[in-house]
């Protein structure tokens, strides 16, 4: 198997993007990261897509055809990777494919969604929910806000964890993605806080008090408030990938994928052995630290997919960093901050950085390629070497880990 | 790079299937394709599908996801894959990919499409005009249909070509298919003249009066009549792959796919460079033969994307088979049917095995590979050895060529 390297990235900024498209964002992070791998256009073969729903969000089919012909790629070959929330993982894995078989020599894998023109709660929701299985879930109203919710009972009651850990992890991820000059928040809970207090919406003693304030941080899918919870975004990420072994003639800090796994379970969430437990990601991020040779504790920085604030304090324990039930706890004590035991998403995560469905898997990469690279800024993990991630498709029934280094 | 082989195929019957949902489909077809491969469910590590549009026609994400759980293939990865029309021929080259990569030990890849409960004029046909170029082509009202009629008036004209020959590719079409159980349609164009004139419908002396009549084959797009161009069907395909090294363990007769070309054309088709070639198909169907180090003239068999029967003889030049402009005079010859020089769609091709977009790509190999094996019954060609396909993305802008041989 060839070894696959990543020589180039790019990352339009998350958010509420007006007067642009779907094409536009794709095409914008796509030539950014055509641009920082140096690769000329011409070589191309392969061009990767990552979105979960273009047709439904856009009125758009044939996107990775579109976009070949938008940047200038024709001929290279192109097709769009569904997989839910983790399109872009998908598409990562598919692009590392294509240069690990040696079907491919330099391949293009772009992530990205434009959805916040649309009714979140009328015509996202409805359509994210589509996920979810019509017969035993859909039908009875649940979305996956709703069964987030349900999860973050049973965790704080079965594992004796407070909702105020898991607000910690809203506040960790909000004050890193104020660092991130490409997350659709660039602002801490606190600045939010201050910023409501100024305006005269309230008084509040403290970050956790604001957070209980049903006005200031209305409940969601209870215990889940807003803050609790990712905004819909638009937005888009690429990489460039090519064999190893040529790496160096186009860059020279090339990061390497050293490990990919992915894992499905049941897409009824009901039949699973253990609700707070994702096995799908126990088998995948084991397949892919096998693959790298590598275990947990080598790990110097994590991106986890923190749809629900919940996700990360179960992810970041079946991906390894923690026993079972002490993820929430650890976010607390503050050893998955930047410069704790594990950083567990310096980039923000999906609650600050932002979470445009398919293009989340890939900039969950891009970060850790700029944290290897140490071109990571105000929140560098310093001297990072070895990163993982977590793209949850689904809820949590198809999961992606990818494993780089730098080499 | 591994080679890479088929060892297991599955095919839904095609046509207007009542009662039964596209995962009912999809599981149908890879439950077939799991029991012709003696293969053990545990062992499987990844699934691919292909569909266009199951959000837009069934409200269906994560289908993949969905299909594992379905047929008990839990944590087999899996992934959805989209390239519009050829979304099936893209799934199986990611499967391909997976195999050749190593990544992979066993595959299954499956193609499938419910559509036939939705109004065509109204939702299907505007759904797929979703692949035209939403500014410079949909805005104006084009549709795929009236793309294959413009393009059928100009080779006409250039070539000095004859309706009535691309009327005898539909002939010939139905000819095939009503050889083979799983089409669509299993009636050759005069047995459906032959039931008109017993209902007193008309009075024809010949099939092309019978296609040339108002009532009995009304004009979609001037000059393409309905028996030009394919239904809208139900359907779906499967096939098991593996490395070809233990490909005997499973099956006495392994199909091995020795060659896979994909490339992308203008997404614009009036800013193509000759609007009668396929270079796309041109491009990859070079990159199957060279892979394989085979040449035109030594297939047997080839199935092409006969979406409307324009298509069929453009395809047959272009892939190289015939000069260009005389893809239409050969099928005219006899050339393609079955005993002929090159016989074409054996299968009764998108015509009269019916086009459940996703489905038709790995359909087209699940063909080839009957032919290959010698189970393709009344419509066996004779010794074939080896077999291409061509299955074509959008409008031409995205083709995927198959080479598979028997070993």
């Amino acid at each position: 198997m060839n070894k696959v390297a990543i020589i180039g990235v790019g990352h339009t900024k998350f958010g509420v993007l007006e007067n642009k498209d779907l094409l536009d964002l794709l095409s914008e992070a796509s030539l950014q990261a055509l641009e920082d791998s140096n690769t000329d256009d011409k070589d191309f073969d392969s061009v990767y897509v990552g979105a979960m729903s273009p047709n439904a969000f856009n009125n758009l089919s044939g996107i990775a055809s579109a976009l070949v012909d938008r940047i200038g790629l024709i001929p290279a070959a192109a097709d769009h990777i569904k997989n839910g929330p983790a399109s872009g993982g998908s598409a990562v894995k598919a692009g590392f494919q294509a240069i690990a078989s040696g079907m491919s020599e330099l391949v293009l894998v772009v992530g990205g969604e434009k959805m916040t023109h649309i009714t979140t709660p009328g015509y996202i929701t409805s359509n994210v929910a589509t996920l979810t299985h019509p017969d035993a879930e859909r039908r009875h109203g649940v979305s996956l806000p709703s069964f987030a919710g349900m999860l973050t009972r049973i965790y704080l009651e079965k594992y004796e964890a407070k909702l105020e850990w898991i607000s910690d992890i809203a506040i960790k991820n909000h004050k890193n993605g104020a660092l991130n000059p490409k997350a659709h928040f660039q602002r801490s809970i606190e600045d939010f806080m201050k910023n409501a207090i100024q305006k005269g919406k309230g008084n509040w003693s403290s970050i956790y008090e604001f957070l209980e304030d049903d006005n200031a941080n209305p409940i969601i899918a209870d215990p889940l408030r807003l803050f609790h919870i990712c905004p819909i975004s638009d937005g888009a990420a690429a990489l460039i990938l090519c064999n190893a072994d040529v790496a160096k003639t186009y860059c020279d800090t090339p990061i390497v994928i050293s490990g990919i796994g992915q894992a499905t379970d049941t897409h009824i969430i009901f039949e699973r052995e253990e609700i707070t437990t994702l096995k799908a990601l126990r088998i995948c991020s084991n397949q892919a630290y096998k693959m790298a040779k590598k275990n947990p504790e080598e790990m110097d920085v994590a991106e986890l997919h923190d749809a629900f604030e919940i996700l990360e304090a179960i992810q970041s324990e079946d991906i390894g960093f923690f026993k079972k039930g002490e993820g929430a706890k650890a976010a607390h004590e503050g050893l998955t901050e930047i410069g704790g035991k594990i950083p567990i998403n310096p980039s923000g995560g999906l609650k600050a950085r932002g979470h445009p469905l398919g293009a989340t898997g890939v900039a969950q990469v891009v970060e850790l390629v700029w944290q290897l690279r140490g071109e990571a800024g105000e929140r560098q993990v310093d001297g990072a070497k070895s990163g993982i991630t977590c793209n949850f498709g689904g809820f949590g029934n198809n999961i992606i880990s990818i494993l780089v280094e730098r080499v």
